[in-house]
């Protein structure tokens, strides 16, 4: 049996969203199961010193249309949550918690949907998110208390510093067998990968790699 | 008939040079012509505050594992030029020269394979651009020195603004009547808008730009 794929997410991306979605049809094309890791994306920015979509006004619009237009042709449902950005960690530490098991998909579905979903009540208010976790039957005040003790609250600052240190620098990235996608534009690569046709060739990424720079920018951030 | 698509492109970009060889048969399909537009990726990342790709170690390597399995894909020439970051604004110039005219696509076809085509000479030393394109019977001496005359640097930073003020923040961007595409992951969206099935609902855009702000990271670059 092979190992699953490592999907890691934020809920705050649509695309990571969108990526949710269309994973899972691929993996089982290929008889792999998803491993869904929560990750903190602010994180991966602060530490690369570099800005999200959404910080950047005119990429801002952009991205929503670009997923929206994705979301359309994938047949996926799609609309702005209640605000954005918002804090996710609530949501990303119930996604991490252990307790999850067998229901960390649908968990994940149901918190994706309460933000991306079109008509969502967002997942930062604890109390809106223990109700939409209650109407599902699961053991939602429990859930909420966990996500919030310190080992859980460790467990997603540790799963972003241990992607960090993979090499992922956005959401969502697919480990496959040890080789990092990112975006759901990767995912033909993915599956190109899976069927073992990737072309990558290792000769000409080592010259990339070892290149030298012949010019850099001035300070990161001047004006001109 | 319809106005031409606008392709905003840097040599430095190799997605640049992946949608250079992607947007004319698109174009043709739907009996449009391409108008190219020389930009600095460099002044875009500025204005923005942001960071390229080839900016942050991880992508870095990532980026280009992406552009060749693309490449491959498309079955187009792909490989490291010389030297990379570098110095853009001798080729882009050259570029912008209004006495290129219906020689344009041929020249930027050049000057990109010079760089990304895998065995090129890059474009930053003068002489060797001057050979290259003689070498093809273009009057090379005169284009080099009517690229870096006042008023060809100015048209060069003058498309730069105008393409920023537009909201271009990336590149490619593909200006379709009036609605700018970023990258080549788009390509498939604009085949779409030509095809007059782009899904984009307005008012769920509107409700996007307008949304509350509930969480801001903390100042740009800190470390935490």
């Amino acid at each position: 049996m092979h190992p699953p794929l490592r999907f890691y997410f934020d809920v705050i991306s649509p695309y990571a969203y969108l990526g949710f979605h269309l994973i899972y049809p691929l993996a089982e094309r290929h008889h792999r199961d998803v491993e869904l890791v929560p990750i903190l994306f602010a994180r991966l920015l602060d530490a690369n010193g570099t800005k999200g979509p959404a910080e950047i006004p005119s990429k801002r619009a952009y991205v929503f249309k670009d997923a929206y237009r994705t979301a359309r042709v994938a047949n996926i449902p799609f609309g702005p949550p209640p605000a954005h950005p918002f804090n996710p960690l609530l949501a990303l530490r119930i996604a991490a918690l252990p307790e999850l098991a067998g229901d960390r998909r649908r968990v994940v579905e149901l918190l994706f949907r309460a933000v991306w979903g079109g008509d969502g009540s967002g997942v930062t208010d604890a109390a809106v998110v223990q109700q939409l976790l209650a109407d599902r039957g699961f053991p939602a005040g429990e859930w909420i208390r966990a996500a919030t003790e310190p080992a859980n609250k460790a467990r997603v600052r540790d799963q972003t510093e241990a992607a960090l240190a993979r090499g992922v620098f956005g959401v969502p990235t697919v480990d496959v067998d040890g080789e990092l996608f990112w975006g759901i534009d990767s995912f033909a690569h993915i599956e190109r990968r899976l069927l073992g046709d990737d072309p990558i060739n290792d000769d000409l990424l080592a010259r990339w790699v070892g290149l030298p720079a012949h010019a850099v920018r001035r300070g990161f951030g001047s004006s001109q």
